[in-house]
């Protein structure tokens, strides 16, 4: 864990630039961190790379901080997609933070025909993405698309996006991943919901010429679980692990 | 998951056995799950297997189960271990549920030289272990050792198994799994806590002639998802998911 504080600011980042704090901010940084004048935090925009800041000016409700050098280079990920269906809100929380750890570009959550949760708050789950950024020493926090139905995302799945697709069903069967020549096509990964996909979801899934079926191991895994598994699998295989 | 509810018990199993439920058994199963005389749940024991059973008294502190037929193999995991420095309690619970769903044979709490928390409650883990396994249709359950300080454990490591070590400073090198010919030896895998591992316990761990450091990409993981990722690792590349 990186020990200096880290904030995700929305300002544009530059040596010299001025930036102002909104009153969460400095609630954090001042009142619970107990930073004050003269400290230095980290930035970043999810754009720049992560910055050093000095704390100018520290307000109850306000603040403003003074970019000084960069001191991490801006790191995207791959363009990976992760989709998942929303589950209870705690897994569902930690699915989101574990992809934003783990290096997916896009967080999408799906109501599948067997999702049982279907209250998805996007703003919070945007907020622990950037959480998870923040604590681990990201500079890209991945966005974290609107809710859809998982039918009408693959009516408009754009044809040149491979689906990773893992499915308890498959237990020990399934494709193997593996890095051909060339530049790797964008993907994504999409984990089932607790309860499985049902069976037209399945059909569908396997007349998508872009899905590749994946299997992760003869055990059930809970959707969370699945989440980092697969992920892990795409990354250490096609991904910037390799 | 499985759609029957599913009972870890430490009573040995085969067909036509009857099986006394303690209170707690007997509160969740009658209590909280409302089954009643004559519905069929499944029983495992960790060492043969699934079986259904039928319920022939429910009281409220007691209960008697019968046992009919066995309907799932007995599934044992690879001979991994998982070291691993106990974080916060959530986490903990987390890294524990994780490993039992992984495949891991044993689950081992070390204290490292910047482990944070020192309070691990032994019988709380294992609980958590146990309800993965009931939850995930899994037939064993990995025993979860005594917390014990790193050194200690190293001072005693069995020579014939080996250590996929997981180390954050490696971020993008290490060295790369690969299945040799012959049986896979014992493994275990040793996740660091979050402030990294100390110095001397780099040194140490590089000292170690059973040791092999793995990289889990560039970014900076918490332990909880290392735990996953490592494991996935292992199990894709030496263990029952290849």
């Amino acid at each position: 864990m990186p020990s200096k504080i880290r904030l995700h600011v929305e300002h544009a980042l530059g040596a010299g630039q001025t930036l102002p704090l909104d009153a969460s901010q400095a609630h954090y940084l001042f009142g619970v961190m107990r930073k004050g004048a003269g400290d230095v935090i980290e930035v970043f925009d999810g754009r720049s790379g992560g910055w050093d800041a000095e704390v100018v000016e520290a307000g109850k409700k306000r603040g403003v901080l003074r970019v000084l050098e960069q001191v991490r280079p801006q790191q995207d990920p791959p363009d990976l997609w992760l989709l998942f269906a929303p589950i209870k809100r705690a897994r569902t929380d930690f699915i989101v933070e574990k992809a934003a750890e783990m290096g997916a570009a896009r967080i999408c959550p799906v109501l599948t025909d067997f999702t049982n949760s279907e209250r998805v708050r996007r703003d919070r789950l945007q907020a622990h993405a950037v959480e998870a950024a923040e604590q681990c020493g990201g500079t890209f926090v991945p966005p974290v698309a609107e809710v859809a139905k998982l039918g009408a995302v693959l009516d408009a799945w754009p044809p040149e996006r491979r689906v990773m697709f893992c499915d308890e069903a498959l237990a020990g069967r399934g494709t193997v991943l593996s890095r051909g020549p060339g530049p790797v096509a964008p993907w994504a990964v999409l984990i089932g919901p607790e309860g499985g996909f049902s069976d037209a979801e399945r059909q569908r899934l396997a007349n998508l010429p872009q899905a590749h079926p994946v299997s992760l191991g003869p055990r059930i895994l809970r959707a969370d679980t699945a989440a980092v598994a697969a992920l892990t699998l795409w990354q250490t295989t096609l991904g910037d692990w390799a």
